[in-house]
């Protein structure tokens, strides 16, 4: 058999274990989409804006740890998708990007679609290669698959010429192992083990990354139990597993002040799985770093290295029980009257089934949210790690598209929502099992917090409107029916109950409009 | 008066004409959110995807020939807006982005929205330069807006670290000059001239950038009747002025094996406002130049010197009438019986009101609908320069903002309208006299024609799957009333007729799903 260069290049992610490409092709990717055609290993799913494709390449990756490949138009394609690249990166998810550009024989005439693709990778890239001839792109790919499974994953971007797609000759290439998984410093280690053995004073442990899935909490809260420590999750986290059972944690808050009172108690503050917190944005005479001033902070690994792996050896080095702290224990928070994040969270925790996956943008309302669904049957939360908006339906799409026989649940402010509205569009096409809750309030309200704690006071008719969604306000039912996803509005706990618990019971997706 | 580092930049764009922003702001734009609500001269008109609002930027830069300022959220936001940008650049807009950054002091912290701005900017803009002081943040504005004014427009981006933003003093500086527009090289004019007055063979005029305006295409014309020279307008182009009463041209058609033959009858090609003509992507075993092999190609002048100017000269050197050719007559095609470009077409030449402005982004049915409205009533098209698709819906919106007295059509494909269809959420909320004409085909139908071009055959259910917008169908008209735009569905000639009329009387902006 002979291969020209894209069915070589796909061919060998296939063996290396690449199924899935979440694809928003143009004319230069049209090999490209002839040899996915052509490899049954390969799953493709079209998404309506680049930025859907790299977000599900994110949730994907999330959910499986194995990287899901994009299939990106030239230079603007890839644009269009950076916004949600530059959040798997802080997720440290393993994605892979192809991104067609000119043959390269055709770049010198500076065609209108020609930019510098290379240069619009880069930012959001871990890793940037362009293929250099026919044969060249299988083991382009086969480099890609291994830059993507750096642990625990980094985004990895090809950029294929039109040319060497169509051409051949090409072969497949033979895939090589994941990179290995780089273990903490033993000196980091036993410092931390030391300090925690010696006069430590209250201890917090911050934990981020990988540190959150439910095996490494078990070691933590086993370290709790022999330390007192007190567990904190980051505050923007890739995938916490949590939920009745499991070990309990609470998050550091968004709000710099906030998070500096949170952690004033302790006096050794560890990080495990991610870095020192620092807050989100800088404000005027607020500090950027938030460890109380005095406080010990000791790394104990960072989000590149084996974070249960550490957590083991230092619960051996303290001789931890073999049991964590307590459980958390089930719990359903009473809705009350009004329909709130609050209660939307409360309605949750009583309804979601265990195994569900809960895609969290929820901005203003995130808090609020996580909070109340902490003693809810045991589940995934996955939330938006890099700031960049846009991210809760792409991810709630690819955690659907990995993990079919999970429900999948979004909760979406609604001003964030809009910028990758049409996953919705994928969901329907799909038919993803997710429940897309909108938490409509009308506004930017994050931003209309913001603007006081950045300084500005007695805020013009003309700067609110800036922050505010109303006029005309926005209708998510229609949004969803326009993408066909069926959808309800609830404004009350009782009507919002009602649809959640049908929604679960749908073979497709969902949309509910929460009117908050 | 005391100002800070963000009102001083917007007091100097201010000062400089810039009396319109393009917003999307977030956090670390507070202060320049601020700055313009106390700027009196400047409106504020905001978008909920960033794609809208550099697209915005685009269309008012192409009426108006001034720049408007955008104004988006660090790296990230920017990235969600180059796309439009690439289009901007490449129809010689004028755009100044302000973009917002962290604090200088909190970048080392490395938090979660922490990018490289810089980096971001740079392949989609024609001058980048971050603000080094309070101070220093007016001179960057003054400077933009020169960068910006460089003929006929340039992309310039200013990066606004949120310190500098908030901290004082600053003070606004005046305006500069925008720069001397070029002119074409005497030498160049001169060979032409020579040309033409030799033995040149059939001649083509191949007229792009402001030679397409209707001041040039009239000298066109005079060269027209002084040579026989046959006028033709770029395949892309930012803004044509045409219709009844002006100099008649035909476009460049797409497909580069079309667009060599309709150019193979002509031994001279005489290049003014635009580069010669090569195909939009190459393909095997096609030619990527468009002139015919042995024909001479010469260039009058560039998209960056004077078109105008350099017409003038070449018809006063070929002491060309002063009555151009025969200008289009008004014509309105029949329409048929059944809902085709074509017939959206005839219906559009028939009622387009003079002055109208259309923006158009109809892909695989845009020279249809480019062809059936030569004759209509004087009226501007706009189409998609760059090739990066999700400019129609956000420069019919940029267009409205700078004419509020004028029509505004948008002729919109399905699949490319939804990148950025957020913009009929502006459009509704600025009430802008925007018709929105969707022609719904259920497809990325111009890659079902690309797929077989490149060489793919017997393209299976999956390769079709990624071209197809079916399952589900989109429904644009949900989708409009979602956004509070009033929508109607036309599957035949009449219904679009009495919609298209109806929708010319609306107050606000409409759209109109065809059924195609």
């Amino acid at each position: 058999m002979t291969f020209n260069g894209a069915e070589a290049f796909v061919a060998t992610l296939c063996a290396c274990g690449v199924d899935t490409c979440f694809a928003n092709p143009g004319t230069s990717e049209m090999q490209l989409v002839a040899a996915i055609d052509r490899q049954p290993g390969m799953r493709a799913v079209l998404g309506l804006f680049e930025g859907v494709v790299t977000g599900a390449a994110d949730g994907y990756a999330r959910m499986t740890g194995r990287p899901a490949v994009t299939l990106l138009h030239l230079g603007p394609g890839l644009a269009n998708g950076l916004a949600n690249l530059h959040n798997a990166r802080r997720a440290g998810s393993p994605v892979i990007n192809m991104v067609g550009d000119h043959a390269t024989y055709h770049l010198h005439f500076n065609a209108p679609l020609t930019s510098d693709a290379v240069g619009v990778a880069r930012p959001m890239s871990d890793w940037v290669r362009v293929a250099r001839s026919p044969r060249d792109l299988a083991q382009a790919g086969a480099e890609a698959f291994v830059a993507a499974m750096e642990w625990p994953g980094q985004v990895a971007t090809v950029i294929v010429p039109a040319d060497h797609a169509w051409s051949g000759p090409a072969a497949p290439v033979d895939p090589r192992p994941a990179p290995p998984v780089p273990r903490a410093p033993a000196a980091a280690i036993a410092e931390v083990a030391e300090a925690l053995r010696g006069d430590a004073g209250p201890v917090a442990l911050l934990l981020g990354g990988r540190a959150l899935r439910a095996d490494a909490l078990e070691v933590a809260g086993r370290i709790a139990a022999a330390t007192g420590a007190k567990l904190i999750c980051e505050t923007f986290a890739a995938r916490v597993e949590r939920g009745a059972g499991r070990v309990a944690i609470d998050k550091l808050p968004y709000f710099g002040e906030v998070a500096s009172e949170f952690l004033a108690p302790y006096r050794t503050i560890v990080v495990c799985g991610t870095e020192p917190p620092v807050a989100f944005f800088a404000y005027p005479d607020k500090p950027g770093a938030l460890s109380p001033p005095g406080a010990q902070v000791l790394r104990l690994a960072g989000l590149r290295e084996d974070a249960h792996d550490a957590l083991t050896a230092l619960a051996d080095a303290l001789e931890a029980p073999a049991q964590p702290v307590d459980l958390q224990p089930r719990h359903v928070p009473d809705a009350g009257a009004r329909l709130t994040p609050e209660a939307i969270g409360a309605v949750l925790a009583d309804l979601m089934p265990a195994g569900s996956i809960v895609s969290e943008e929820g901005i203003s309302a995130g808090a609020a949210l996580f909070d109340a669904t902490k003693g809810a049957a045991p589940h995934d939360w996955l939330m938006v790690t890099g700031g960049a908006i846009g991210q809760g339906l792409p991810v709630a799409t690819g955690a659907a598209v990995a993990c079919p026989d999970r429900q999948v649940i979004a909760l979406q402010a609604d001003g964030s929502g809009m910028y990758t509205c049409q996953a919705l569009w994928t969901m329907a096409r799909e038919r993803l099992k997710v429940v897309t809750v909108v938490l409509s309030n009308g506004s930017y309200a994050i931003l209309n917090i913001e603007l006081g704690r950045v300084g500005v006071q007695n805020a013009g008719p003309k700067a609110l409107s800036m922050l505010s969604l109303d006029n005309p306000r926005l209708d998510w039912c229609a949004l969803a029916a326009g993408m066909g996803v069926p959808a309800e509005r609830a404004d009350s706990v009782a009507a919002f109950r009602a649809a959640f618990a049908r929604a679960l019971t749908a073979p497709g997706p969902m949309l509910i409009e929460a009117m908050v």
